[in-house]
């Protein structure tokens, strides 16, 4: 057990007390715990959008931090409750895919059935398990209970269709996973494999009938207004508006961004 | 005094520093202090709002936790400051019926008026009490101080006018209190309420035009698009779209669903 | 160092795991810190949104606390990164004048080019230095380090031009520096300055059309929708509607009110 476990909450509970509701079933378990918010803002009931959120908390936090994540469309059906041990840390919710990258990232993954109903609280609604089941659980894993004593081994937990580059003649085809609040547009392109495609050729990137050449190093080195493409913090490809919003440009909607197609070919 | 107190905090502040503000003043006094957020994303003066938040905060943090709750329009005005012991925990804020679930939870909770001004910021500005008065007097009671030393007893707290359900012929009728992030439709019946009218019947739920059989145990029972009622989290009967925003639905704005009739008839 | 040392987060980051993921860094290196968010919602890039933000935390929070401020339009380019000690604070973030309410407060405040690259994660992105470099820093002058020892002095770091009033002919000129979440014009005017000016005179203050007399003690002052003029918890002249918006009330979007010229006459 850590002195100070850390235990990251992320939800598609938007403002309102439910998260607060969450941290004060935690703190009356573990009092020591520090809670940290990744992402409360998801679209409702967007498990692809809390699976790419915890794919940014991967390596980030001190090992054994324990990450809660309630995006819980099937919430009062039979869909499981997972306690995941994956990528040096553990992760707690729905069994509905949100924690595809852990499984990505670490095929060593191990993840339990909840089926410890003494953690519960009691009664266990049909509608706020992030409060009944995944808060207690989240604070025992984070008092050092090991996971694997929560209930039996999955072999088969959800994974989401996680979208992959391919390649389409002579281009190699990603496509936009989600916009960010600045209106950059990030991909599903990883750096080391637009590299291996480039080699040393110049880039020609393409999405929604814009272009650009090059791939830029910083924001700041294009002209204001100014289309750039650059590897991100994740290391992956992002289309972006030198201070400006690419989304606005595109006249899209939040959410709307998603799937388009970008398209790198080599000149 | 508790080695690691816990002060919740509710405002109608939004986003912006003010926040951040309270707690620097807080930590200041009592840097041991949890600070655990409910909602700052309250209408603006919408003391009902809340009430409402304080609300789902009873029996959820551990017992003596001190909630530090600012919606206050009459901030600057002859309006009473108040600390109240009840329902296990202490509550800091204007009397102008926040803290009206309290009241109604707790009958012998205890009321007292904050008049020892030794514990305030100085000088106390006209406009924010939050931080000058309100959130020293919080980190003082996390620090172990006995509300009753504060100012003298209350007997009179305001309290909202707390919207109950009643009887109309053969159908029990209530309200909307609000809507959650989802755009579902909570109401003020309570389950209970609503098990000894219904007793073995099935229950028809008719609001705005709409009208549902049965009563669901969880969100995923019916199709995409269905409407559905349940008893939600805190045993409240629920109108919900599954899977969609009813609240959008009925073509409303967030705020414009409080006070909509909700009849449950029986069959 | 401090036992519970406090780093407080300014961004424009918005909602989304970016916060969340420097809270990470920040605690991988110092467990025990006590983190703050003060505001994320700052309009992209706007640097002046930032320090008008840190300026609300001179003098509120516990001294020797750590503000991670991150209005960052050129990262990744020369721009400097910053740590500076003033104000009986410690500041960590890009040197594009957001610190500048640090300098007006506090003459003998020194800036100090953050030049050690050991304290950065490896690699450094090119866009995400909230995580790479000001998250690292800041933990480690949570954690004691002198910031002198981080890089040279510098002698200019960026101030911006920041809104002084003016005397023109028989009145005193300044201008709207923001609007708060109630709608709540905030003017650069300081209670100070309005006062020597006034002198025993009555105030007739106007603003893009509306006129008020007199300065009000509090919100609650006037009646439901009237206009009212009162200094504000930061001690600066505010213009605003009692119990209503005065944003709304001038048909202005959030952002287009800066700079709107409010006029203070004497009778």
């Amino acid at each position: 057990m850590q002195e100070r476990p850390i235990i990251t909450l992320t939800s598609d509970f938007g403002p309102g007390p439910y998260v607060g509701v969450m941290k004060g079933v935690i703190l009356g378990l573990c009092p020591q715990a520090t809670l940290v918010d990744l992402d409360h803002s998801l679209a409702s009931q967007d498990v692809l959008a809390g699976a790419l959120t915890l794919e940014q908390a991967l390596g980030v936090f001190p090992p054994g931090t324990v990450h809660l994540a309630v995006v819980d469309p099937g919430v009062g059906t039979e869909r499981r409750a997972l306690a995941v041990a994956g990528a040096g840390d553990l992760w707690v919710g729905p069994d509905n895919g949100i924690f595809t990258p852990v499984f990505l990232a670490d095929p060593a993954a191990k993840a339990y059935e909840i089926t410890d109903q003494s953690l519960f609280r009691d009664p266990v609604s049909a509608t706020f398990h992030g409060r009944d089941v995944f808060a207690p659980v989240a604070a025992a894993l984070a008092l050092g209970r090991d996971p694997a004593t929560l209930g039996p081994l999955v072999s088969d937990p959800m994974r989401l269709d996680w979208p992959r580059p391919r390649r389409e003649g002579e281009a190699l085809v990603g496509q936009v996973l989600m916009a960010d609040r600045f209106g950059n547009l990030i991909s599903n392109l990883p750096q080391a494999e637009v590299g291996a495609f480039l080699k040393d050729r110049q880039a020609l990137i393409s999405l929604a009938g814009g272009a650009v050449k090059g791939i830029s190093r910083a924001y700041g080195q294009k002209e204001p207004g100014q289309l750039l493409a650059l590897f991100n913090s994740q290391g992956r490809l992002e289309l972006a508006l030198s201070q400006g919003s690419f989304l606005e440009r595109l006249g899209l909607k939040p959410g709307n961004e998603r799937g388009l197609e970008v398209r790198v070919e080599a000149q």
